[in-house]
């Protein structure tokens, strides 16, 4: 299985996030995607490569181009506040709810970031841009590997992607990884492309994103969000709107919940997902379903992974992973390999 | 001049607020209401009195149901999250900003902080809904005295009101009491209520609260929100909606802007007042407009606070003044009591 790998990935690498009125050090660490890459070598996946500078345009078909200009100059802008920012991360302290306006650009840098995110646990730190621009790189070439005949490929880059939205970052993402992605097969020339979201949390971003097309379904398997992150979507009566209405199904689980339910849950959206005709196959890998996360609340073991990928290879279609969650480190190398292994040996 | 003084201000005692990626301690302190009513005290305004509790349907005429629930069971939900909380204080991590849902009421508690809140930098204390509410009463009682022939009154409260929405809590604001004021002023009687809002910050809350209604005008001078918090309201095009169209005044000022520039600003709000026929005012008085004010921009020097006060008198109309922002603790007793002293000699 080809392995698109960002090699920029530990330029992102955040020192604290705000957790219950405190700031904590970050769970979405550089270890992570050490630990996949590690366990990817080991066990003779790959081959492993890099991938081009993709253009911005190419994420503009996803992203706003004001998000994207933000993004690319924000370190800059928060070190030119201060000098001495540049020994901080850069976190956000207000944000345009209901009834402010999100359509004037404020001149204030702190404002901006507000503006563009909406959470206080995602950093941005000095190698942010460089890390996100490069591992979206590498989910276009995923993206392409699968346009020039291949049946599978795993991107494997942080920061994740999932939770980011067409202008907004949040949840440890910047660019939408997938979304773009499942742009890139669109573009390709693709009519019927489903993004499959297997990470514990909601996956608020890729949903937003495509909420109102016909030609991407989305659907994810995740933790209850009226007591999971992301809390303010994700919840089963979300169903697409406008041209997309019905190409949206949440089937959201409550905390506990082990690997029996959950399968069948993946079944259940497998199948609408087959139902729907879909031509290619993007899944947002997120390994938090894991009973030792820190972070969520599902009961997956090692093992269930290994039928996870074997269960999405009987899908048969084109198949795209791409890394999103999993905190307990020291696992999530062994667990994201697992799928992929159930995923190639069912597929062979 | 009648003097409503909130004697439970101080149980609201914030620890810390987020500020550039780092907390930092509290602006917004017991000390700068306790240098008020030392300064009213020591210049013999009042009598000074406390207020009855109003009854929560009388700030749900301004607030949400859901939202007062809230905010009178947040610290102990707070406290139920892990008992170590109650060392801390409660700030929320994440925000519904555009594309996530505001309908549904997650199970979580720092779900629902997020979901009424918009900023990381107004800490929820064991004491803020009391002294939220009694701060509210205070208004309540100032609003009352006006209906029953006071020419004016002075809401001494903390924390203040202005950024605070319909249903959301920001700005160092939980209730706000100029809103409820002006409710007040309506449903006793009156048909046209003006709110005129001096703070240096825009009082995004209460224009969001009457942004469509025909009866009370909002008027605000306030540094440009380009630049100051809260940086997503309260821009000059912003002139009100359907029946309260033309009812809505910001006349947003750039950092430095010194007194005689502001005081014209002023001049030409309350002339759109005049024009707009207003039977009382409402003043949210902020005394960050100080030149020493350490979070602001304007340079106002103390003496021409008695002017503003003057000015205010000549209006000729009912008023009352709510406490609201002004940071310079040693100075803003003095500055607060000149406008008051001030608008009381003309008014004679
Ligand atoms: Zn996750
Ligand atoms: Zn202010």
């Amino acid at each position: 299985m080809l392995v698109f790998h960002n090699d920029r990935h530990a330029l992102h690498h955040g020192r604290h996030e705000m957790f219950r009125g405190q700031l904590v050090p970050c769970f979405e660490v550089p270890a992570r995607a050490d630990y996949v890459l590690q366990e990817v070598r080991s066990r003779g996946l790959g081959p492993v490569q890099g991938a081009p500078d993709a253009p911005l345009e190419v994420f503009e078909r996803i992203h706003a181009p004001r998000y994207l200009q933000f993004l690319s100059t924000a370190w800059q802008e928060w070190v030119a506040l201060d000098p001495s920012n540049a020994e901080r991360d850069a976190l956000p302290s207000y944000w345009p709810i209901r009834t402010f306006r999100s359509d004037v650009l404020p001149a204030s840098f702190p404002a901006r970031m507000g503006l563009f995110s909406y959470d206080a646990g995602s950093p941005i730190t000095a190698g942010t841009w460089e890390a996100a621009r490069q591992g979206a790189s590498c989910a276009v070439a995923g993206a392409r590997s699968l346009l020039q005949g291949e049946r599978c490929a795993f991107v494997l880059t942080r920061p994740p992607g999932h939770h980011a939205g067409h202008d907004f970052f949040g949840g440890y993402c910047f660019l939408n990884n997938g979304a773009i992605a499942a742009q890139v097969l669109r573009d390709g020339g693709l009519q019927r492309v489903a993004v499959l979201d297997i990470d514990y949390h909601h996956g608020n971003g890729t949903q937003a994103i495509f909420y109102e097309r016909a030609d991407v379904f989305f659907a994810s398997v995740h933790g209850d969000p009226h007591t999971e992150y992301p809390y303010y979507l994700g919840y089963a009566d979300e169903r697409g709107a406008g041209a997309g209405l019905g190409c949206n199904l949440n089937l959201p689980l409550p905390r506990g919940t082990g690997f029996d339910r959950w399968r069948q849950a993946m079944a259940d959206a497998l199948q609408a997902i087959a139902a729907w005709r879909a031509e290619a196959l993007v899944v947002s890998l997120g390994l938090d379903t894991f009973a030792g996360d820190p972070i969520a609340g599902f009961t997956l073991a090692g093992d269930d992974y290994l039928r996870i990928g074997e269960d999405l290879a009987a899908a048969g279609l084109p198949t795209l992973f791409v890394f999103e969650g999993g905190y307990a480190v020291a696992e999530v190398g062994v667990n994201a390999v697992n799928v992929l292994e159930g995923f190639a040996q069912r597929a062979r």
